[in-house]
């Protein structure tokens, strides 16, 4: 925020992240920061969502797939002093116009001290949005990917989903679909049900929080006969979750520690509240030191690769005794 | 919101996701929330950020690992029609308390027609607002995972954080360490250094967004000798993550489509704006299929599972010549 020796005002660039466009969940800073600028850039549906808030300002309107125009267009009235405000919905951050911005700020020569402010304003991405709309899915382990394949080539965008799908996480699948690009979702569809249940609890929320919202539940299985396009994101479920009473639950561990029933707030036996299960890192490495199997065939037991479980035995725990664990969440 | 037939008025629970805390990044929403709450249950610190909302209500302070215990807090009072708002920083979803909730909720019976309202207010979870700090993190796929082995036995963290550092996510640990917690992370470094580059950029930033705020850049390598404890979140680039002028940046692609030069928005030779890459899905299933190699000679060469390739080879394209696209962010 120092002030310049020349003549023009030091410009700004502000990347807001707009949740998911109602202006309820638009944060304080997040419309201020839409009210202080001088010029609005952003996909035209974006512009639409904070229309009422544009008064007096210039709109500069580009169609999707244009992420390098609108960061130009930002930095050229930057350059002359101007408060630009790059507005985009969810997390500026999350595959959003901050990346494409700051390409374009450092081909053009531009430091963090130079004659252009940026900052960054957070916002909720879909995958939370969504998230918030169907119950409880995020409770644990959780990844995003997207499945377009604009700039990404499809074995990396394939190997993800082979990971993720085998490893367990929760997924929400961001771009799933397009008017022509629409065998991704299928090929999603299919590596998951190489590792997972065909039953797999899959939600897909199209426009979050405004007027067309739409939310269907379905099952791995049944995917790709759901509707599913630009605006919708697909959270597929881990192995855990389940939906009761047109709620999407993913429960918060694996090892069902507590006996949920009001009233009783106890740990199950052997186990303890604060304390890391007798499962968890300290009473693995216990049970895999003390084992006479081979690593090869703990790697099968585990489901890890033998290269990480002969890793683990090469560097034992300093002192296995002390396997207590702070209080936390 | 329909009315009940009972004396007792309608119940509430309200899931408020704070964000990173700063009165700023509240959404109006969840200002709304805490306003029109008797009640305001949550951890001590949670509490403590909001505490000038809260004049004239009941607060219920707990301490971490009590999730249970403030969900049935929670549901008694709504039980008896109060207003309850259960606060948490960043998302309420994310590794939060929508889940514990739901599982006291239904527990007790509870449905969503029955006498207690549940709303969820999502809000910017922990990994968004520390990359907003940062750079631009998360222009590309990631993930979450906690390293909390409370709840959650090791080998299934284990088995997530192989397949997300082979399969080149950005990822974020929650819950990276606690007092006595301190060998997880050592655990997850080795695991990461087995495939990624030890100089893969790290950043690393506790208490986002509040006073005592603090970001440190490191390296994969040298990950464990930063200050990391319960309130910092640790994201780990991918392997086109860079660190510029303290910044950190995870290009959009990776294909290098565009030349980004100001003044230069052309696509490069062979790609065209707004349409799948030629790596793409059907640029790589033409190859694919025209391929003389074999499935595992092509699994080696694309680094997918052979299963995988086997399959996208008995399903062939409809048609490969229409493998166009429309235009897309």
């Amino acid at each position: 925020m120092t002030e310049n020796t020349t003549h023009t005002p030091r410009g700004k660039i502000m990347l807001v992240g707009l949740g998911p466009g109602s202006h309820d969940y638009l944060t304080a800073r997040a419309r201020a920061a839409i009210g202080e600028a001088d010029t609005v850039i952003g996909y035209a549906t974006y512009i639409r969502l904070v229309k009422d808030l544009l008064e007096g300002k210039e709109i500069v309107k580009k169609a999707m797939a244009e992420e390098l125009d609108r960061a130009i267009e930002a930095y050229e009235r930057a350059k002359l002093g101007k408060k630009v405000a790059l507005v985009s919905s969810g997390d500026a951050g999350v595959y959003g116009m901050a990346g494409p911005t700051f390409e374009v700020l450092f081909q053009a020569g531009w430091t963090p001290d130079s004659d252009i402010e940026v900052e960054i304003i957070p916002g909720a991405s879909a995958i939370n949005t969504c998230a918030s709309l169907v119950g409880a899915p995020l409770t644990h382990d959780f990844c995003a990917i997207s499945l377009s394949d604009l700039l990404t080539p499809w074995p990396t965008i394939a190997r993800r989903l082979n990971a993720v799908a085998y490893a367990d996480f929760v997924v929400a699948l961001y771009n799933p679909k397009s008017g022509r690009r629409t065998r991704q979702i299928e090929e999603a569809q299919r590596i998951f049900l190489q590792f997972r249940d065909p039953k797999t609890p899959v939600a897909i929320v199209k426009s979050a929080f405004r007027p067309k919202q739409r939310i269907e539940f379905t099952t791995l299985d049944k995917l790709t006969e759901a509707d599913i396009g630009m605006l919708t994101t697909v959270l597929i479920g881990n192995s855990n979750t389940y939906v009761k009473h047109g709620l999407m639950i993913t429960p918060r561990g694996y090892a069902n520690k507590y006996d949920v029933e009001v009233g009783n707030r106890a740990a199950r036996e052997g186990e303890k509240a604060g304390v890391s299960l007798s499962t968890g890192l300290n009473g693995w490495l216990a049970a895999i030191h003390g084992s006479d199997k081979t690593p090869a065939e703990l790697a099968l037991e585990y489901r890890l690769p033998e290269v990480y479980i002969r890793s683990v035995l090469e560097h034992p725990p300093v002192d296995l005794a002390d396997a207590d664990d702070s209080g936390e969440e």
